[in-house]
């Protein structure tokens, strides 16, 4: 599904609110697409319907990662996959979550007479210590610890690629044919007019390739999850309450602006992307001017916002 | 929760796909309104959305009646009661729906670890004969049997209530005071200046009140049916597929545009409202026109149109 003619990644915010939509904010729901293969990161109540308004093909969308099963971050689930199964998918999906997934699956499945003619995995993920759930030669997928009310994963996607590319100003300075290039380009040496030996390796360089993203919702102020998402290009972390709300947050098992950019500072990541905003706030600027007070390279995380890299 | 100041019900229809959301249509929910007290029909998903746009509050909701369990009727409902729970509502509600719903309730709320304080009823209904599901002085409000490829089934609300009401213009004939209309108004008669009598009832007439709705989705054409919905004001009967389509509609367990007036005819109603359209008709210009072409009472259902009657 991942094709190799770039290495961006894209993310796609759906959903920003906490605990309940509303008129302005849906539930939590990210789609981080890493060269046209899609994942899912939370599915809120009609991330369908958000999906289906954004034109996303959900035949690209080959995993699904729920980090924990409070409704706003899972009843869309039932939604998407009977309607997958309605326009008939046959591309295998893998939905990973926190024990429980499975039964939440499997049973609004089967008691809404819901045809599923795909293949469908569900991998139940321990929730206490951290594991890699998916790696191939260029991504590898962790899941590591939140901090929540109850059992809660976050997620970091961690890609890696090289391929070669012509020091063009360098190569200008040799008097090359267009079979010299091509040459050069498969990895040969070429003989220069002056008899002179042009190595491949001098003009040819090895471009490497990182990028990564992490997921961390919801949770409490927790320094632990810094070894995990050290030095991402981007973060998500939620921010449901401002830095007035520390108690509360510490209550409700979430985090305040202040302490989500401290977490993105000490974890010294690139770009910190904020969200799952509590209902009281209606305006969200100083949600981002606090953070920004802490860490510079915050953005406000909002329904519909893409941010390429 | 009733209140008594109006005899009015009206219908605020909040969702007419099938199967799927689409971008203009909401999945089922039709919610009924006899005065003041809310009765929510189906809950496809997102209707607590839906529900909020339109600034109804869910203290008034009181009963919520499912058809089946098909997800588009039905996906709704664990957003809609957990967000019930995190708003702290107080007021008992009760499900009625066929044999499923509790274990599909119960299930995702226990896993999705929701926090419901308010007193939730759940009964499950035999979906292979009629039963009265609730009845009081003046509503009686019956389930019976829908034709769908799964168990299904169909409600009918009937309003009954009885008031006194001055006969104006006969009033207007006697020479009477202020004291003479209140013991009138108190069922007792008044001696007039001229030695005669004018007896209460005389003047007070007794206005009868009968309002009914029904609601019919999803089923296939099925002369059964008439029988419960005979005379309602309003039916709501689905109306899936177009004329054109009345094999598919038999195999997929609905009902064509014409089969429904049909079924509208033949129970002698006043009014058909149409819904859960086929996500293959973008305009639904003719699915009107061939109902009304059978049965020219029809009003075309669509998202937000609200009948009073």
């Amino acid at each position: 599904m991942r094709k190799n003619n770039s290495n961006s990644f894209e993310l796609l915010i759906l959903g920003t609110s906490s605990a309940t939509p509303s008129k302005t904010r849906h539930p939590s729901a990210h789609l981080l697409n890493i060269q046209e293969e899609l994942f899912l990161i939370d599915c809120g109540e009609a991330t369908q319907v958000r999906l289906f308004n954004h034109k996303i093909r959900w035949n690209q969308l080959g995993h699904i990662l729920i980090t924990h099963l409070h409704g706003d971050h899972v009843y869309g689930l039932p939604g998407l996959l009977s309607s997958m199964g309605l326009y008939q998918r046959e591309n295998p999906l893998t939905i990973f979550g926190p024990s429980g997934i499975k039964e939440f699956v499997h049973t609004t499945l089967r008691l809404s007479h819901s045809q599923i003619a795909f293949d469908l995995q569900i991998c139940e993920i321990d929730h206490t210590s951290a594991s890699v759930i998916l790696q191939d030669d260029k991504l590898t997928i962790t899941a590591f610890p939140l901090d929540h009310r109850v059992p809660c994963i976050g997620y970091c996607f961690r890609y890696k690629d090289h391929f070669k590319k012509f020091d063009k100003e360098l190569l200008s300075r040799y008097p090359l044919r267009i079979a010299d290039i091509r040459k050069l380009k498969e990895g040969l040496d070429v003989t220069l007019p002056d008899g002179s030996v042009l190595r491949s390796n001098q003009v040819l360089l090895d471009i490497e390739v990182n990028k990564s993203y992490a997921y961390c919702s919801d949770t409490r102020y927790n320094e632990r999850i810094i070894e995990y998402i050290k030095g991402v290009d981007l973060l998500y972390h939620e921010t449901t309450y401002d830095g007035a709300l520390e108690q509360k947050a510490e209550e409700m098992g979430h985090t305040t602006t202040l302490q989500a950019a401290r977490i993105a500072a000490k974890a010294n990541v690139q770009k910190l992307v904020t969200g799952h905003y509590s209902s009281r706030y209606h305006s969200l600027e100083h949600l981002l001017e606090e953070c920004q007070g802490v860490f510079p390279q915050t953005i406000l995380g909002i329904e519909d916002l893409r941010i390429k890299w």
